[in-house]
């Protein structure tokens, strides 16, 4: 095992031989398909960092935020601007001042880009035991009839999920609700870690949703680590939840296979606690995967990843015979087979009682087939409003033509 | 001189070491702000391609170009589609079947984007000597009040002018018209070459929208060799034609000075044929540069390139004091001296009558300092918005507070 195969995630290789690297500037790319910073502006940023430096890279994130936030003048600069402080972040000893700064900026700028662009979320963190969860929400989202929850994974914060999937909900006329669980995002600043309060967070989350006034359907859509917790959640979903269809990047069911199946074969025969220590002192020779997992670590709280992982592995098993609900499983070509097959495994033990229920796999030409479809995530999408469309009938919270007819109007108004 | 100098824009470098390959990607990737490729396709897409080697690079986005053709379900795939067949061009020999089937691919494409965006250009080609020049044009141009006519340069095809600025003005509310002047894109396969029935085009151009009833006032918005050629006809105009602003990336009153100072030393201080020529064998060895050399070759008409240069060079030289309007500059801080030198000077000759009149420079973190701002457009086109609404005051032909509003509106549908 390289320390490549270990960052890598269906990423191209282009940019940056180091594997972490190179999924950040996939993940980056793909973000400007939606706002975020120009291609050219990453990639002039991108010449200027040292492969495998993740101080360098860091370094001119942070400068680039910085001068994007003081010449900022439009959304799209609030965008820019957001998107610099968030790949910053990604490099970033979590622990330190400059962290804090990062994440602090990349909430302003989302809300001044939310602002600008007349854009109607709005941020209202989500009570959970006296702390509060990173939350944004669609104004007055207590009236809407349904709601699409964005829950992201272990490397996302609430401002990315913008970019995956909320955007496109709020274009199609979907309220949506998106919020950092416990260890996601910049939570572990607060003591909030994952484990058990991740799962018991979501149904907080609906909670809060209820106390509003909200009475109706809630879809779940849940990208790489969110695919599990959301796959768990809807497996024991309260009557009261009202969950009415699964939409993942990917669903999965079994944790711990997928962490295991991610290791080298001498280690998945040998699980013992000598060999994953070499292991780690190999991976901690690659700085940009140290800085990756002393990160995961943080998340994990004060027994870190390895002592926390097998638990929390085990929590969120789940028995797909549970799964009482219509599925939708995106999956990416260049994705772990493991992740393919639990996809497959989940949407199997639905499909009879739900028969609209698949998988779709994004083959390599679409550039979908990278881990959460970062290369096209606007396709994916196209793919999961479609489906709800399908699934969900009966018609959606709003009905988007008049948007639509708005905009051919407009066009046609100097016509 | 490297190859590598000889084909660079301010491009990069990230993704291939051949200077004119490597321009193409950046541009591609500018393109995925706009629509076009998604990241992801297009990064797939590079790590297919052997680097120097044209044979490969459009062998790859010819077959994906039929893949995308083959699957397209939505206005984004056809984008897809135009910018696959797009890229294949760049490096076919324009003079093969493949080349004729690519642009004609790609100009279906187009076709079937607007229509399934329900955007309001309509493909109207120009009559010009017997010939067509390839056109689109906002539907009922002839009732517009003003409009902006976009010129491209050596390299562009009428489609991508889309992407070069048409876009931005079309969602702001501007009628446009793209079009292909001799010698631009394909028209080379009709006889149309570059030369002095270049420039007269233009006027053919205004004529044929005056027949359809235009009577009100033009932009003119020039793209690399486009601002040379709207600089020369914005010079010596038609009271008739009405020209109220030029807008390029960037404007050049000398084309000759521009071609002599991008040759090394050598050549500028003896300037024979002999030297030329040992430089073209030199060159000819980079097989990405023949394919570009050959195909400026087929788009300046029998004589080729080396044949006619000069005299379209001289042809096209502008006396900066005729120049009687306000003008844009657009300039990218990674492009040649030369070209941001005659950039001012056009832009101090024009400033005492039409104070709005300005350079504006991109530095490199912009996104947008490379050849026509590739990777970051739309930076470009905000720039280029707020100066004609500035510029032209009494208004734009059409106000856009409707059509924004009628966004916001649905926005709030939901809310």
């Amino acid at each position: 095992m390289t320390a490549k195969d270990l960052g890598a995630r269906g990423n191209t290789g282009i940019v940056f031989r180091n594997g972490v690297m190179d999924f950040n500037a996939d993940v980056l790319l793909g973000f400007a398909q939606q706002g975020g910073m120009a291609p050219g502006a990453l990639m002039q940023a991108f010449r200027r960092i040292r492969n495998g430096s993740p101080a360098s890279w860091a370094s001119v994130f942070t400068d680039l935020a910085r001068r994007f936030e003081a010449s900022a003048a439009a959304a799209e600069d609030h965008s820019a601007t957001q998107v610099a402080h968030r790949a910053a972040l990604a490099m970033l000893d979590p622990r330190t001042g400059e962290a804090r700064e990062a994440n602090a900026g990349m909430g302003r700028a989302f809300r001044r880009y939310l602002r600008a662009a007349g854009i109607l979320l709005e941020h209202r963190p989500i009570p959970f035991r006296s702390r509060l969860l990173p939350a944004y929400a669609t104004r007055s989202i207590g009236s809407a009839d349904r709601l699409v929850l964005v829950i992201g994974g272990g490397d996302t914060y609430v401002e990315d999920l913008w970019f995956f999937g909320a955007r496109a909900l709020v274009e199609a006329g979907w309220p949506v609700v998106m919020v950092d669980l416990p260890g996601q995002g910049f939570t572990p600043d607060q003591g909030l870690y994952f484990g058990p309060s991740t799962l018991e967070a979501i149904a907080a989350v609906l909670d809060d949703l209820h106390a509003r006034g909200f009475a109706g359907e809630v879809v779940m859509l849940g990208w790489s680590g969110g695919g599990i917790l959301t796959t768990k959640y809807a497996s024991a979903a309260r009557p009261e939840d009202r969950i009415a269809a699964l939409v993942a990047s990917a669903p999965a069911h079994d944790a711990r296979a997928m962490f295991e199946r991610a290791l080298p074969g001498v280690l998945r025969r040998n699980p013992d606690s000598r060999l994953l220590r070499v292991l780690l002192s190999v991976v901690r020779c690659d700085p940009v995967l140290d800085a990756s997992l002393s990160k995961y670590d943080w998340q994990f709280g004060p027994a870190g990843l390895m002592g926390t992982l097998d638990a929390v592995g085990e929590s969120v098993r789940t028995d797909p015979s549970l799964l009482d609900l219509p599925v939708l499983a995106l999956v990416g070509a260049d994705e772990s087979e493991e992740s393919a097959r639990q996809a497959e495994t989940v949407v199997d033990a639905v499909r009879p009682a739900h028969p609209s229920s698949r998988v779709v796999t994004f083959p390599a030409w679409t550039g979908a087939a990278a881990h959460c479809q970062i290369g096209n995530i606007p396709l994916a999408m196209r793919e999961v409003l479609g489906w709800l469309d399908e699934t969900l009938r009966g018609g959606i919270a709003c009905d988007w033509t008049p948007w639509l007819a708005a905009r051919r109007g407009a066009r046609a108004f100097w016509g």
